[in-house]
């Protein structure tokens, strides 16, 4: 019989942002199996309603549980934010998001107690950073600020075009006048332009990525629950992916942000869960 | 028992585009009933492949064949690009879509064969329009681009900011370089952007909108098949709206581009279809 560490981590994320948060893992937990689900033919869930992303998630952690996984993280900022309570009532595995480590990092990370989170509008909307970091230290400031626009300009690959610089100043000059000194990347694809971000609002700014700190928190919650794999892998089975459309494109992304080659993607039909 | 002809009409889109093709329709067939449904839930479709975009094509054709509509309006190029063939041949009801009153109409603009198309990722991947415009007419010259920052640039309220230029320059420089005298906006969200696109190839350009052409068709073929609806509507119910996510949202913008009052608009849970 199979003992529950040797199981794998179900990570899923609206697209391929997620896989930042899973790289992060490969390096933090090298011994891990993960199974990694990306909703393509959804995507993205950023401008959506909270119904519809609780909706997708449940689907996804009944595809997961499926799979057999002994636990589930929400690699997506939206989702973390809009489904995660739904989800940790409903089902009986350890879940957990982005959202709350990201806060942690942030409180950490402030000197003058005036924290800035960029993200979807959904998560935005939420409100879900404000009210994490301002319950675990009520004296911060929380500037939230949604940024639709980055994601298309990451996709479209205008990373280092002078149009990205005119977007960041749109979005960010509220912050910069604020005088932030830690700001929250809020969405997988952020960190794509944490440099740019870093130049317009200076040097000094502390910027937090939500999935370093989400990948250590995993290690702890496996340690305290004994669902540590300690084992090398002999299994060449170690990573698999699947996502809802588009596998040939997902891939080609997926072999140029991961530190291992991704050599096949299984579609599924995630509306049948 | 009611006629065929008293029938609504049914129209489709991933969005809020194909509000744009309605509009139309209203104007040139007052008479008619219409049924809208914008997938919300999964929007946008052009940045999809081509199995899902139909997969979601035939739900949508399934509920609005529920709602007894006598024919289907493929309100969205990427669905009209990579579904209509598959609808057609599933389904036994008239079903028209976008592209090709868009391809017959920059025919007739065009001076000296050179026509420019602008959409979508998946419409341009799928080259329909230099197929269907090229089997009209062989010795036509087309350009296609794709121009997948033009739809969240008009969703931000980007329609006046410079950046928008910008971008403008960077898709369509090789199209004014090429000198082509005729334009197709093959998105249903680029006639937003249309005065800049204008702006940016010079005013002889013949900038041509599907919208337009595609309801002069559907008056066509009602003729033809004695479908149309002749009598001035008492009923109330004369425009019905549906998404299958966000429907305040979606609420909203439809008021701000339609032409009558939008004040109840149904979800839908498309997946069971």
């Amino acid at each position: 019989m199979k003992r529950k560490c040797d199981l794998p981590i179900g990570v899923f994320d609206s697209g391929v942002g997620g896989l930042t948060v899973m790289r992060e893992m490969i390096r933090q937990l090298p011994h891990e199996k993960i199974i990694y689900f990306g909703d393509t033919a959804r995507v993205p869930y950023g401008s959506k309603s909270p119904n519809i992303v609780v909706h997708f998630s449940k689907q996804i952690t009944r595809f997961l549980l499926g799979k057999q996984v002994k636990l589930i993280v929400i690699a997506c900022n939206t989702a973390s934010a809009l489904a995660l309570e739904a989800l940790q009532g409903q089902f009986e595995i350890p879940i957990i998001g982005v959202v709350i480590p990201g806060a942690r990092a942030a409180i950490e990370a402030t000197q003058i107690n005036k924290i800035g989170v960029v993200g979807t509008d959904a998560t935005v909307r939420s409100g879900i950073y404000t009210k994490i970091i301002q319950g675990m230290q009520s004296n911060i400031q929380v500037l939230e600020k949604a940024c639709p626009l980055f994601v298309p300009l990451v996709e479209e690959g205008f990373k280092e075009h002078p149009v990205t610089e005119e977007v960041i100043a749109h979005y960010l000059a509220s912050m910069r006048e604020a005088e932030i000194d830690a700001m929250i990347l809020g969405c997988t694809h952020y960190p794509l332009l944490r440099s740019r971000i870093m130049k317009y609002l200076g040097e000094k700014i502390q910027i937090v990525n939500p999935a370093y700190e989400t990948a250590m928190d995993i290690k702890g919650i496996l340690a305290a629950q004994n669902l540590e794999n300690n084992v090398a892998m002999v299994d060449t089975e170690q990573y698999v992916f699947y996502v809802s459309d588009a596998a040939e494109k997902f891939q080609e992304f997926a072999n140029t942000v991961m530190p291992i080659s991704v050599s096949e993607t299984k579609v599924v039909n995630i509306e049948r869960y």
